[in-house]
């Protein structure tokens, strides 16, 4: 028999690997289902009914392949950003889009700037292309743009990470200070804006950059505001060259196909939009009352989610949440310390929310004991 | 202003390409809708109706991401094959799993093995990881598998792509066949079956492999008998080694949710999946039929398309396409020679095949003209 495939060195050397185990397989491992799902940032809120009409109509259709292209949805984008259909890539979700850009531009040794603790799966990413990855810590629980640009210019770094609003700590930085921190961006740095929750967060937060600006690649999803997680549509805005050099290497048929008619329908649903926005601000208040109300502190956050600092170690934080999960209730927590002093809630509808208010004092109680 | 991103060298030197101009870029192009899609092997009679139950009724689940693990799909897939859920790996397709198995195994130099004329969206895989591709040519417009294992040997070769049935000929190796070929195989090369097609073919098409033998990974799809290519499921089988690697570079989280669950509901419908499989034969025979009384030859085939021998060149064969795509029937053929004297005729509907029956005379006049 032989020694079967030959992996390159790279491959190899990578771990197998997931950035976050699902909640389904934490339900498997506990023998019972969640009662409350509030800790992946999925918008508990849905989608918009004419995307589910959508995705129902368009069901039948599946026999057909998704428009490699994804004209209509990316017409539909360009419409609504003021921007032409070449500065928009559609992809499988904001994972898949990084996944590619890490192929296009990092190869062994690349330096890529990030804050330590923010979005892992970029990390996994950038490693599985053999990219160095070199962190920096948050400031004042804020991703610190000033320091990134920094230290991308020190290291000729090819990428720079920067999520605003911040997951996980919720946090943001105006758009105004984006602006003005853009034009210390290094010669040959590429800037990955990550606004997966910017439709959350208050006027302001989205800097105005010229979309032909090739210093800057601004990722947006259908999965947190427009509550389609589960769909996989995830997109690029940027400098025409750029957006085009996904046509490279991406799967060209990846996208599917209800996914594709599902985003282009709650485009259409402004108000529904505005709905889902003002019923996440409502669960904010909520959990930053409920957080409050046990003693703790819950960190200002523009996005679906809310920090909550536990008021001790990474030790503490982890030890309350095993008791929101051993009670039914999924929340998930920062990975790098000292965000790690915090659970992350995501917003809840009112009977999830009931249950974390009637959960939280008994996993406290359970995690100081 | 600056340069802008610094790409690989390699992904510089990449073409933004697509593999396939989808049928609605052409319809853009042309200004109207086909009137008969049977293009691009999509199956037109479509997925089980419980597989379409499942997705309208998952629909407003789409809130939730999709299990990364696709736990409950890998599950039934492994009763379904008689192996361990460990042997599968589900994923966007099998564009996108092969995709994810040239980033694993090539890099720079590598060489890889495949027929002339053979699936271009893996050729467009390889050559985006800096592969070095081998065609051969087919043989009695069959792939040859011997040849292409004496090749591997030859060249060390990482890779050999070998399609089973072939597509786009529509022919096929017997199992038994493939099952001797096999031992040819040279150590450390890795043997891709693409079985896209097998569900259409006869008995004894499919070889019997034991599934931890490590020289073979399997690639199957529920996006043709089983009518879903909009969902995006694909699914590799092999060896737990082989399978568990893909867990070091995917995109975890790739999955749509309603594909999972209309997957899962599609497979428990072996009734549908019969039913199905006896509509495409009788459609092959339609348009076997067809082509012979307009004096063109039709190859035998395992699938649920027809490659149409149209009796002289490739020039003649794309003026034959050429004529019935004007006329609103969408239809491909093969990209090259000697299989590009044929055009390839996918299985339709009774309204599809009756269209193709009135415009094929005409289309075929007006190539002679």
């Amino acid at each position: 028999m032989t020694h079967g495939p030959r992996l390159t060195r790279l491959a190899q050397s990578l771990p197998a690997t997931v950035p976050f185990v699902g909640p389904e397989a934490q339900e498997r491992t506990r023998g019972a289902a969640f009662a409350a799902r509030i800790g992946a940032n999925e918008n508990v809120f849905g989608p918009s009914p004419k995307a589910i009409k959508a995705m129902q109509r368009t069901a039948s259709e599946i026999w057909m392949y998704g428009d490699p292209e994804s004209h209509d949805l990316r017409a539909a984008l360009a419409r609504h950003h003021g921007v032409t259909p070449e500065n928009i890539m559609v992809g499988e979700g904001i994972d898949g889009l990084l996944g590619y850009l890490a192929r296009l531009t990092i190869e062994s040794g690349d330096r890529v700037i990030t804050s330590d603790g923010a979005y892992p799966t970029f990390n996994y990413h950038v490693a599985g292309f053999g990219g160095e990855l070199v962190k920096l810590p948050y400031r004042d629980d804020r991703e610190d743009l000033p320091a990134l640009l920094e230290k991308a210019a020190e290291t000729q770094a090819k990428l720079v990470y920067f999520a605003n609003p911040d997951n996980p700590m919720g946090t943001w930085t105006e758009g105004a200070e984006i602006e003005a921190a853009l034009d210390s961006t290094p010669e040959g740095t590429l800037l990955i804006l990550d606004e997966a929750y910017v439709e959350f967060a208050p006027a302001g937060i989205a800097p105005r950059i010229d979309i032909d600006d090739p210093r800057v690649v601004r990722m947006r999803t259908f999965s947190k505001a427009y509550g389609m997680a589960g769909a996989r549509v995830g997109y690029a805005m940027g400098a025409a060259p750029l957006i085009n050099s996904f046509n490279k290497i991406r799967n060209h048929f990846g996208m599917n196909r209800t996914a594709q008619a599902g985003a282009l329908a709650a485009l259409d649903d402004p108000q529904y939009l505005a709905q889902t926005i003002a019923d996440v601000a409502h669960a904010r208040d909520e959990i930053t009352r409920i957080a409050t109300a046990n003693g703790l502190t819950a960190l200002p956050s523009a996005t679906n989610f809310v920090a909550v600092d536990c008021g001790a170690d990474g030790a503490f934080a982890k030890s309350v949440l095993d008791q929101l999960v051993a009670r039914g209730i999924f929340v998930r927590m920062p990975f790098a310390a000292p965000g790690n002093r915090c659970i992350r809630i995501s917003c809840g509808r009112p009977a999830d929310l009931a249950l974390l208010e009637e959960t939280l004092p008994k996993a406290l109680a359970a995690a100081r004991g």
